[in-house]
């Protein structure tokens, strides 16, 4: 690891509020966490908006049999700079931040070097559930008045933005983000999204932002005026054949948002020679694909996962540049159980929504105990 | 089309000698074909080798449906040039050349254009069982005695290198080495090939070359020998989940040969991240995959079908420079059926082998009827 007070010497914390569960089975309540007093390169920030990101119920169920109890959700924190340590350079109080899905990295591998701090070799520190380096116990997330993290976890927020609807950028932004700019989708590619939820709106404003003809692609023809409102050019019904054959062979890029095992075969034959189909929802098995359809015409099965810091900051400075943020809804964190069973409730109407994310409005009483 | 002589205008031809069959259930035999008189810009090959692949015996058995009776296999084409048209400058007679799978395309597409004629829009000719566009009919392959072919579908062959051993380059060749170039493999880089039949020797012998750290992987211990004096510099037993583990993460790029449906998981875990399987071999449904393979560290499943003619020139040059062959077992035309059987049987006993090319000494009496 590069140097770092790795653990705080004197186990100095402070003692904030937060909403969290303490078994898979319970509703979220409000609980006091502590957290660490500042290292030399900390920042404190005070929570103002935290998204409700479908991985947050996941974890809390424990769907992943990963969960460490009491877990506090949420990681796509947007706050103010309360105050910094003593060797911060890029931050000071008062500044507008955001905290994604990794709160720290090795800082010194490869993939760290690389600026792919969610491969680090070392394992990156999610912003909840993952081993705390300093307190010792796990980490709790954004569902919480504060958070310290280091400084080269943190972004830079625009002032010019719906600060509110910024705070899903930090997850359901840069996952769909890197993989565009990643493949390179650019002003006259043909681009696909699957799926109309959390990931697939992003996916249509970044693409037709970035200047590609770009596509809606579902099986629900009363999407087709969300999505041209979103910036598609088009819609595509995937379960009218007729539809689907008119496109074949002509994408060079298809976003695949479905949060479940599907069957690729219809959105492979929809691409180019050269062409990908990207996943960043089925962390699943999929359905057999032919392997015919790739091998014919070198297409691709790729995946991408959120991204790094640096390619997180500048998602957010374009966002900045083109206007761009979530589509989101505002409870207060008492309604946050209710919330839960609404996305859920959402994701089982709605079969090829992925996560929608709603924003919770944190209510700042006495913030630090 | 690009202006060329589209249809031979007196319908003038020639007829040659060469082994087909008159239906699925039936066996090679001699039988007697026509090819076109020479177009300007046709070349005229006295075939030498043919190689024996095993797409020849799908195509014969019409196990894609697609067969056109008589079929003449052949695809692995080399000869000697005995005529050329008015307006050919690249070749003359006595020039050693090869013919690989395709014979045309409109050479006007973007991806011909793009030297990808494989990818052609309008469809390329393939070197037997396509639509022949001068004589009508369809075209007949590389087992007989004369081919007709544009000059733009001549391939250069070195007289430095074993020719017989060359035949087999034009298919198992360029299918290994294009995508080991279009992935950019190179130095430093760990390349693992699954399978050891036509198509896996050949990528071992192109992984080595290119300066990779080139691991065979298979179910069969005994392939180590073969395997390592081919080049590779290590073997993984995919059946030891041990010896898999130990190179868990590990691998920038496995070409993958295997011909049928199976599991991709154990090699997806394999890859490093941005790490990339490649199909060359099986054109048919794969078993489901595991979403998360590909998304959590950004892997990539991809097809590559042989190469364009530019590319496939390139394969022959550096295969001349490096001093690059097939392994290959030499039989008489007239051996052609046992062959065949051979061929299927090695493939039922050893099911991780592709396609193993066996040549064809064509015998050469009254070329010319």
């Amino acid at each position: 690891m590069r140097f770092r007070e790795s653990v705080n010497p004197l186990n100095i914390f402070m003692k904030v509020q937060a909403y969290g569960a303490h078994a898979s089975d319970k509703d979220l309540e409000p609980l006091t966490i502590e957290r660490r007093e500042l290292l030399s390169n900390d920042v404190k920030i005070k929570i103002i908006y935290c998204g409700v990101c479908h991985s947050d119920i996941h974890a809390k169920n424990n769907d992943w049999g990963n969960a460490k109890y009491p877990i506090v959700p949420g990681h796509e924190i947007i706050g103010r700079v309360e105050e910094v340590g003593a060797e911060v350079s890029k931050y000071k109080a008062g500044d507008l931040v955001g905290v994604g899905c990794m709160v720290d990295s090795c800082q010194e591998c490869s993939q760290c070097n690389d600026d792919m701090e969610h491969f680090c070799e070392n394992g990156s520190t999610s912003t909840y559930n993952s081993k705390d380096k300093h307190l010792g116990g796990h980490t709790f997330g954004g569902y919480s008045t504060h958070i310290v993290v280091r400084e080269e976890f943190v972004l830079s927020v625009s002032e010019k933005l719906d600060t509110k609807a910024v705070a899903p950028l930090l997850c359901a932004g840069i996952t769909t983000y890197s993989p565009l700019r990643h493949w390179n989708v650019k002003k006259g590619d043909k681009v696909g999204v699957v799926g109309l939820g959390g990931l697939g709106h992003m996916g249509i404003k970044f693409a037709h932002a970035l200047g590609a003809e770009t596509y809606m692609i579902t099986t629900s023809p009363e999407k087709a005026q969300d999505a041209k409102r979103l910036g598609a050019d088009g819609v595509i019904i995937s379960k009218d054949d007729e539809d689907m054959k008119k496109h074949f062979g002509t994408f060079d890029f298809i976003l695949n948002t479905i949060p479940v095992g599907h069957d690729l075969n219809p959105y492979l034959q929809l691409l180019k020679p050269d062409g990908t189909v990207c996943l960043v929802g089925a962390i699943e098995p999929l359905e057999p694909f032919h392997g015919g359809n790739l091998i014919l015409r070198r297409k691709r099965i790729v995946g991408s996962l959120i991204g790094g810091i640096a390619e997180t900051q500048e998602m957010l400075d374009f966002c900045a540049e083109h206007n761009i943020t979530s589509d989101v809804e505002m409870i207060d964190i008492n309604e946050i159980n209710t919330a839960f069973e609404r996305v859920q409730k959402t994701m089982s109407n709605i079969v090829l929504l992925l996560i929608w994310h709603h924003l919770i409005n944190l209510l700042h009483g006495s913030d630090t105990l």
